[in-house]
């Protein structure tokens, strides 16, 4: 299999399909703004970047003369403090239904051609997510709605991206949360989703319930609380016919279980990552009118999850040692095996696989990622490297 | 007084002084590397980076055909984890000065035209750092030595950029550093320099002592505990004759002191700064091999220091109060307020100057620094607007 593309978009009939000028097109691939599934992928196309109404991550299935869109997943807004968001971004509505937000990673599940295919939220077409997709999704749902996307988390411990034992799920499942239309990406209404879903006998995401915009955010934030005790990360606050935006708002737990993953590999991540997370904790602590024993706990809370795992890694690279994450996946076909060890090669994830071990009718296979950036940095500190200022 | 420049930099002349091509000084020009200082400082131009060998904030002085450089203090770089930062930076030396580094503003006094000038470290003239220079330094030292610079930092309560209580201080005192000759830069080696600063009556940094490199990183982690309890900043590591670079280790407490007020303003300060603060804390706890309880501590410490400025902040905003920093500076001069309230706006700097108050010879004047980014930003997430991710 080779890397060279011998599809090539046609850049007319794409101009035509987007209603972009073909000047635009020519200049989107030209800036890399649009790219390419590699091998057998290759008709399938990416926007990199948002462009005019297309969210990036968004794919652009060409086949002779016909065009098809599979849009990105539309990026949710976060709610820093609960009421005055809530109350403010759901304002021309009665109610709203909050649904959990699972931590794992972002997957896209269409059919092509006829194939159940699974895309990440870049837009690049996962082997590992696929073949999980084809097992657990099928095709009777495509064969009776080829026009429909499914849009959900993969989520469990068998995730090469985001590994997770909260869940109690046994490998990795997938939860959908959202069904939007190919090319327009009108989302079904809530409960129409849910329905569907479960006629099918898929997962789904929990929904805790429709609110009142008046009590939703006492309602959330005791969702929030009960849920991150869990570590469970956090709520999407959806308008019930899906017009509006939905909002995110998420745990503390689940926030500072992110930081210790950060800090774990503190030069890897950016500081944009760290950031955030710091800040959200502030508002949420001056929003819950937290007293001093509470605000006492959350300062050692968040001191310790920044400290700990940095701490532990500088440990381990001072003794000689090399930091690294390990993480696996379990196939029933070794082609994805490669396939997979390829797309991560492809995105410039550092990984070592393991030899496949076979377990009743699967393949599991360890894959150790590398931070390489904070292994040398540390490294480096430690034999007397200096930093800038 | 105009800001209008009728001063203009002679390049041929420039070039030749600098050994540069005067194509390289029209670019310098062009691309604004090289700046002007304003109204009456007209001929002193200022280098806004470092262009080969001229550090950023080097001055250079015009006048006629006669020209001068200030250098730029050269940037300190940081040791991590004191032992190895010191056996390897100064491996090919026997000895290390350790003096303490003082937290303040980083101030530039020379003698141009005659006339005692003081520059802060982007090599812009502050007014009132000049006026106190003139007073504290006076004309002695500079007609025996107009060719010396004396580099130190200007510490105490009225202080307007970095405003500190704990070194004794009455107003603002210059703590001399450094002594390097114009042009050339070449500093003065630590004990021929302490001695002149002694013969003319100035204040100098303190000097901890002199020690073998094999037990100065010892003897550093010491003196930080010590000084850290007084939340006194730091040390810079010096080879005694000044040939090589001088390296810098600072406190906890100083580095949370410095998060505390960062915090403050979370939206006006730069990630780095945090970023780079958090991970000091950690090599620190790791070559200090700290056990559970202290580690326990470092953890609080470090959380309270990012959460409770930063949750004060929130509470006031949502109390609809507005965030600012209170200030002071003490002038003989009432014609240096002027200048300064102009050197602040010109240097981008929101404040509110107060009435001067006549205290003794004196003019007391409060000035009110608002820091109108965190302001808003806090004040939009409580009207409900949302985090982009």
């Amino acid at each position: 299999m080779s890397d060279e593309s011998t599809i090539k978009l046609d850049i007319d009939g794409a101009a035509e399909f987007l209603n972009l000028p073909p000047s635009k097109i020519k200049k989107l691939l030209s800036k890399r703004r649009i790219l390419q599934n590699w091998g057998k992928y290759q008709h399938l196309f990416r926007f990199d970047k948002k462009v005019s109404k297309i969210d990036s991550g968004t794919v652009l299935y060409q086949n002779n003369e016909y065009f098809e869109l599979i849009r990105g997943f539309p990026k949710i807004k976060r709610a820093m403090a609960v009421e005055p968001a809530v109350k403010s971004h759901f304002s021309d509505i009665d109610t709203v239904a909050v649904e959990e937000k699972m931590n794992g990673y972002n997957v896209r599940v269409a059919s092509i051609d006829g194939n159940v295919t699974a895309f990440t939220r870049s837009g690049i077409v996962c082997p590992y997510s696929t073949e999980r997709a084809k097992y657990l999704i099928g095709h009777d749902f495509f064969n009776d709605y080829p026009e429909l996307v499914l849009y959900g988390e993969m989520v469990g411990p068998d995730n090469p991206y985001v590994p997770k034992n909260i869940y109690n799920i046994e490998s990795l499942d997938f939860f959908i949360f959202d069904i939007r239309y190919k090319n327009t990406g009108k989302p079904l209404p809530v409960h129409e989703r849910r329905k569907l879903i479960d006629k099918y006998g898929f997962r789904q995401v929990k929904l805790f319930g429709e609110y009142r915009i008046d009590n939703a955010p006492e309602k959330i934030i005791e969702i929030i609380k009960k849920i991150g005790k869990q570590e469970h990360e956090g709520v999407v606050i959806k308008d019930p016919h899906m017009q509006i935006n939905a909002i995110k708002y998420t745990s503390s737990e689940s926030n500072c279980a992110d930081l210790r993953e950060g800090f774990k590999f503190y030069n890897d991540f950016g500081r944009d990552y760290f950031f955030s997370r710091v800040i959200r904790e502030s508002f949420q602590s001056v929003e819950w009118g937290e007293n001093e024993e509470d605000f006492q706990k959350r300062c050692l809370q968040l001191g310790r999850s920044i400290l700990e795992p940095m701490s532990r890694t500088i440990k381990k690279v001072s003794e000689g040692k090399e930091i690294h994450e390990d993480v696996h996946i379990r196939v029933s076909e070794p082609e994805t095996i490669y396939e997979f060890e390829r797309h991560l090669k492809r995105m410039g994830i550092d990984a070592i696989f393991g030899t496949p071990q076979q377990t009743e009718n699967m393949y599991l296979v360890k894959i150790r990622k590398l931070n390489q950036s904070t292994n040398d940095k540390t490294k480096a500190i430690w034999n007397g490297s200096l930093w800038k200022s």
